[in-house]
């Protein structure tokens, strides 16, 4: 069991079983009510069963769609309509939209409830379940409003990881690998020869054993700086392109795959600043670009103008140039503001056209 | 100048001669954006002149049904559509409804932006201007959903006072008196003999005095508790009636009235329940009653049934007793559970049926 810092309360991390073993832990109190993914019921019904009452559910089929006001508010009612206290319990069930969804309504209704998430993806698990932050849609601008306030509880279940489909399971790798990147040369190489030897559709400790690796590098970042105003910033390598990526193919890249393809352009835009060798690019491409296929073609096909006007209109960045995580190699990046237009178009441009081109034949 | 800590930031209150004066103090910076009371603007147009351009101007008609997603999304696009940035600013001027709102966006906006308040009314300036909180309304349930977030600076203006009318302005002493009556007998004298003497509506110096001397009486509790979850709730003295009487009324009675009528009610459940001698409601009563004129008339023709209702589902309400904060005499406020059916609906339904027709004749 892992506990985490935060500014509104310390929480914990545990490790069960199965789902089963999960929910019995939680259920079974007074004034709860269960946020849960429809996927994940429909896939893991029989553990729900005579445990987790029908009256205390509440289904969403998670899409960006539901991170609105619009959506959230027939949930908000639905919750009070149930009879939800200020001293009762929200459990989440599901991955990062229930995750988003369940953080913003905890954070707000009645001013802050507890609540406790059962992270169901690799990318949930092995990343944002800790960090606190929420993240809402609004209008066109995505993830533009949120909140920071931990679950008070994060159970990680192996079991339920299974029934995802393997671009999922590579999503999830994606900030894996990222972390991992962030900790240093000797935790990547670590991580790549285990993802080169093994079958992941089956070799499930292996994916446990770096969720726990994953945690353990992000713990200190958030714990030194929740708000996300300093250190905690370098959780954002590769980040800065891969929203751009994500958005401009209007979310045809998975996420961690959009991540790894903004590592990389991290990475070669670092080389063009001088800031590391080109051959340490050269030996991440090699490394990396297989966990992208075939994304690399839907980004190179991308409305480039749309990526940049994403770049630009980041939430991060405050005046004309643009704040990126570059890399000076592994486990060295930095926050350098780049020139929008004489550092990062051109860097951007030549990555898509000579880096990806390449690949795609 | 007054520095208030919070788990967020620290917060300074400042005093300003006017509202240009006010105005002059934060105009100027980029990245900022006004949300401005629409009467306030019409009040004092020439404040503004100058001073905040057109531009970056968001005029509000201040109503509780703008206190709700459907009408916050508009003013959240308005913003991003104006161009705040994470390093941006929000100055909010205006009331209760334009700080709840004001607040909440401040909070999630980029997940937390700075903002500045100037507070125009009396109940904003002596009480809630201090202390964190923001209020949204969902459906029908008001002030369900909310934060805690205070601003970054607090700048008083006696000026825009004036223009209040006078229902405005008891209806903010109706919370100067409460946090006198918390703070204990000597000063609550003091501040019945300063509102007997003089002409409210010319003398500013006396209302600028118990504003300073309100904040005085809260600042520990809200530094101490800013979460509302131990000593804080004593400030809720006279608001588990209050705001069940305004919600039975449709908000009839003005917020700060129907506290002083919830004071009076709190006050003859404690007689009831033998923790205070009646003398201390008759004396307190013989005092309070006067400056709720008329609106006793308008509780007591209330529908019984609502305001039952409003205090069992009041969100402060845990289990199957209600959360009362009774009093053992001025400065000794306690919380208290409350037997709903067996003393608490007999002391409302006495406390109206015989306190409030005594006075209607």
């Amino acid at each position: 069991m892992l506990t985490i810092r935060s500014h509104s309360h310390d929480y914990s991390v545990e490790e069960h079983l199965s789902l089963r073993k999960a929910l019995e832990s939680v259920a079974g109190s007074k004034g709860m009510v269960f946020l849960i993914d429809e996927a994940v019921l429909w896939n893991h019904s029989e553990a729900f069963e005579g445990l987790v009452p029908e009256e205390g559910r509440i289904v969403i089929k998670a899409s960006e769609e539901q991170k609105s006001f619009e959506r959230l508010t027939p949930i908000f009612l639905e919750l009070l309509a149930r009879g939800l206290k200020r001293d009762g319990t929200l459990v989440v069930i599901g991955g990062g939209v229930l995750q988003d969804i369940g953080c913003f309504i905890a954070t707000v209704l009645f001013r802050g409830i507890r609540w406790e998430l059962i992270p169901t993806t690799l990318l949930a698990q092995a990343d944002s379940c800790i960090g606190s932050k929420s993240s809402i849609n609004i209008g066109s601008f995505k993830n533009q409003i949120g909140t920071f306030y931990p679950p008070h509880r994060v159970m990680l279940v192996g079991e339920v990881l299974k029934s995802l489909p393997w671009d999922e399971i590579r999503s999830g790798l994606g900030e894996v690998i990222k972390l991992q990147l962030i900790a240093g040369e000797s935790g990547f190489n670590e991580l790549m020869s285990d993802l080169e030897g093994v079958n992941l559709e089956g070799d499930w400790a292996v994916i446990s054993k770096w969720v726990g690796r994953s945690m353990a590098v992000k713990k200190p970042y958030i714990e030194e700086d929740e708000y996300d105003r300093g250190i905690r910033n370098i959780l954002n390598y590769g980040h800065t392109f891969g929203h751009a990526y994500e958005s401009a193919t209007k979310y045809a890249i998975p996420h961690g795959i959009a991540v790894l393809l903004g590592i990389l352009t991290a990475t070669y835009l670092s080389v063009r600043l001088g800031l590391v060798p080109a051959t340490h690019y050269q030996e991440l491409k090699k490394q990396l670009i297989s966990w992208c296929h075939p994304y690399q073609d839907a980004l190179s096909n991308a409305d480039r103008e749309a990526i940049f006007k994403a770049i630009r209109y980041d939430k991060k960045n405050t005046g004309d140039a643009v704040n990126c995580i570059v890399t000076r190699g592994a486990g060295h990046m930095e926050k350098m503001k780049v020139d929008f237009l004489q550092d990062l178009v051109p860097a951007v441009e030549e990555f898509m056209d000579k880096e990806l081109a390449a690949q795609s034949v």
